[in-house]
């Protein structure tokens, strides 16, 4: 799939969003890309412009017809995102254009490009490493600000350059223990045993650090999957409506993955969490019945967060203790919520002492405490051990590779303790390597490609 | 709504398809253009960049956080497509990053542009005159060749151009005559009378081309209505099928518009019919009932084309005469189709010779003579007399305000004709001017503008 022959073709795919705008733009890379367009274009002769330049003119079709009056770009190797000569051409954003300019582009000599076949070439031309190409599909498919920081973080660099740094000193300590390999009969040791323990230690601490991090970077990109659950009138829905009346603007509503709930996106501060009512579930009593606790059980069991809701006038410690251990809700992420303080008559408060940490008191019919209950939800995705500027993995082939490089690593300060081979070491070493090439490309295989730029759009 | 202190305002729209994309392109135009991007943009001072020029570089939020790595192609009043400055960024083509993009240069003063508010900044600024304006919308809506061909016609100048150049010499004319009032006292007669008439004839012959134009025009933007109808099994789904089978790749469903019928869009060499199939009609016998005769006669009088097929096999010069006065297809613009002939038996040519200038014989089912029924059905739509290049008017707005001059223009030629007072004769001569004026837009007002803007989508 990725030969060299191919890659020498000049391709061609629609750039923007497929649908009737303004405009639209066809986008042309490759050694052919500037003498393909210069042959239908009208207005100038595209050989002889700069790079970065725009030049307005016409399209002519074969049969003199004009197609479209258009705006080209042309961008010079090694001045463009694939690296290659690359042309630009807006048009009117007509599907019909649009189209038409793609096949005429093609009877010039262009192939339409596959899926992520732009971002790939940049990759392969060393505009920018393997995580960096992935960065760029995530960045695209990010919805929330949390989503697209940390896509923009992966795609400027993130954690790759770091870690690009310290393979590097590894690399070089291999060769050294593969240059005593050579030497095997003479027993020399050119690689200093300590330093080479000293660095892999601090690599491996780079990589717990990213490790820990993903599973902040997965809810991040992901959203923050939020139960609320309680017994019938303890006022979930109107804590939803609550919650989500004061951000109207940025609420959806997605069909749930089952049919008795809806999930509902909340945004606190850029962080997308996905809340599921449990409100829907038909209960016969207020009494949590065997339906109810094993449907709820099933939401409380997938989610990251679980919000109880408890009626501070109707529960006492008791029954409240009975229906958490019911729930299993005490194994859980979870936050009480003592709701209708607006009600109360009695010291609430003291009743439910013994919950103190884990427990706000709300009125969400008075939408008193609603403000607070998002900040107790934001803090508890970002625990305060996460910095402004902390790198964070978000991607699971990255969070595998990591895994894989220390079980490589760990092997090798065992090896070292216990006095192994040094062909044995060498491998260790070697392994660790591999993984940590694969993150960002400088070990790669056509199957790992395929699977990475197929999940891009045609076009990028 | 077009007040001066309205067009001074710095205009933002996203430019391309809302949705997900390789890239997408806000664009800004108006006097704080490049000033509004400079602010948020790091890479370049993009004051001091020339026109047409692209530049690489990040858009910084106000929190210092990078929304995107971008390229801003930099156009430099007048030469723009507004005639104004304007800044188009080229963006990744994620929504969250577009909509905050937008966010940041409204926050930075540039306001949400209206509905083809761009295009009307360039018809104010003379870019280009109100026919092309109306013209770059149903550029960007046009689904077939012909129809794009239509729209492209119009927007290069079409017969707006000619129009305008018969339109001065009218105006040179209207001075003259008015110039008579003035002198009113006195008998005189700048106005050559012969000359005069000589010019309104000439106008008087494009405008009536123009107006007979209008009908072909249409078709040719909005398709071909076209009813396949006949008797139960006379083939008519065999032949849509065989019809529709040939162009698969550009055929589409659209739900019909009463629900016992279903639009099938034939493309034959760039002109679309939609073939409106009338088998769905439940018939109870093979005689045309009362209630299929007026669902039937509902779509053939509704249609610009009727295909009526027979079975040459089990009808006779005798019932096929009953049906067609039955349905009224003889006042019609039909083309007869006499099916089955791969079962005939008898000399079905020598039967039906009667209609012969108007029959075509097929086989839907062997496929026989599909490809000569597809060039009648072309040749219907373009009769002899229209030439490749023949300027049409396919704009109904343009239609009426060709009537009315061609109206004023009559009184104008009787006015002579009568020896009518000159007042009379300069208001006539006004009054077509006027009518004249409105299609290129000389003559305009607020109303006009909002009428034909709001038909554009935000972002043109």
């Amino acid at each position: 799939m990725y030969s060299h022959t191919h890659l020498a073709d000049t391709i061609v795919a629609l750039a923007t969003p497929p649908g009737i705008g303004a405009i639209g733009v066809v986008r042309l890379s490759g050694s052919q890309a500037i003498d393909i367009c210069n042959r239908v274009f009208v207005g100038k002769n595209l050989h002889q412009q700069a790079s970065h330049t725009l030049h307005f003119g016409t399209i002519k079709l074969p049969s003199g017809a004009i197609l479209d009056e258009v705006l080209v770009s042309l961008f010079r190797n090694p001045r463009s995102y694939t690296g290659e000569d690359t042309i630009e051409v807006s048009c009117h954003g007509s599907p019909y254009i649009l189209q038409r300019l793609i096949e005429l582009f093609i009877s010039q000599g262009a192939r339409l490009a596959q899926a992520g076949e732009f971002t790939l070439r940049a990759f392969l031309n060393g505009k920018m490493d393997l995580s960096q190409a992935e960065a760029v599909a995530e960045l695209i498919a990010s919805q929330s600000e949390s989503a697209h920081q940390l896509a923009m973080q992966q795609m400027r660099g993130g954690f790759s350059s770091h870690l690009g740094v310290l393979r590097q000193q590894l690399i070089n300590f291999a060769s050294l223990v593969e240059l005593e390999l050579d030497f095997s009969e003479e027993d020399v040791a050119f690689a200093d045993r300590q330093q080479l323990v000293a660095l892999v230690k601090q690599i491996r601490t780079l990589i717990r650090a990213l490790l820990d991090s993903f599973a902040l970077g997965n809810v991040l990109k992901n959203g923050v999957t939020t139960v609320i659950a309680g017994k019938p009138n303890a006022g979930k829905s109107t804590l939803l409506n609550a919650l989500l009346n004061e951000d109207r603007a940025i609420v959806s509503h997605i069909a749930g993955t089952t049919r008795d709930t809806i999930e509902e996106i909340l945004n606190i501060d850029g962080i997308q969490f996905r809340l599921i009512d449990t409100a829907g579930i038909r209960q016969a009593s207020d009494t949590i019945e065997a339906i109810g606790v094993e449907k709820t059980m099933k939401h409380i069991r997938q989610s990251a967060i679980v919000v109880y809701m408890f009626d501070v006038n109707t529960n006492t410690p008791q029954t409240l203790q009975t229906d958490l251990e019911t729930l299993h809700i005490n194994k859980m992420n979870y936050l009480l919520v003592g709701n209708k303080i607006d009600e109360a008559t009695t010291n609430y408060t003291q009743l439910f002492s013994p919950w103190a940490d884990k427990l706000l008191f709300i009125s969400a019919k008075e939408q008193l405490h609603i403000e607070q209950l998002k900040q107790h939800l934001k803090a508890m995705v970002l625990s305060n051990s996460v910095e402004p500027d902390a790198v964070i993995v978000s991607n699971a082939r990255h969070y595998q590779a990591l895994q894989h490089a220390d079980k490589a690593l760990a092997d090798v300060l065992t090896g070292i303790d216990t006095h192994l081979t040094t062909e044995l070491l060498a491998l260790d070493i070697r392994t660790a390597l591999h993984h940590l090439g694969t993150i960002t490309g400088e070990v790669t295989n056509d199957d790992l490609l395929g699977n990475i730029f197929a999940n891009f759009c045609i076009g990028k």
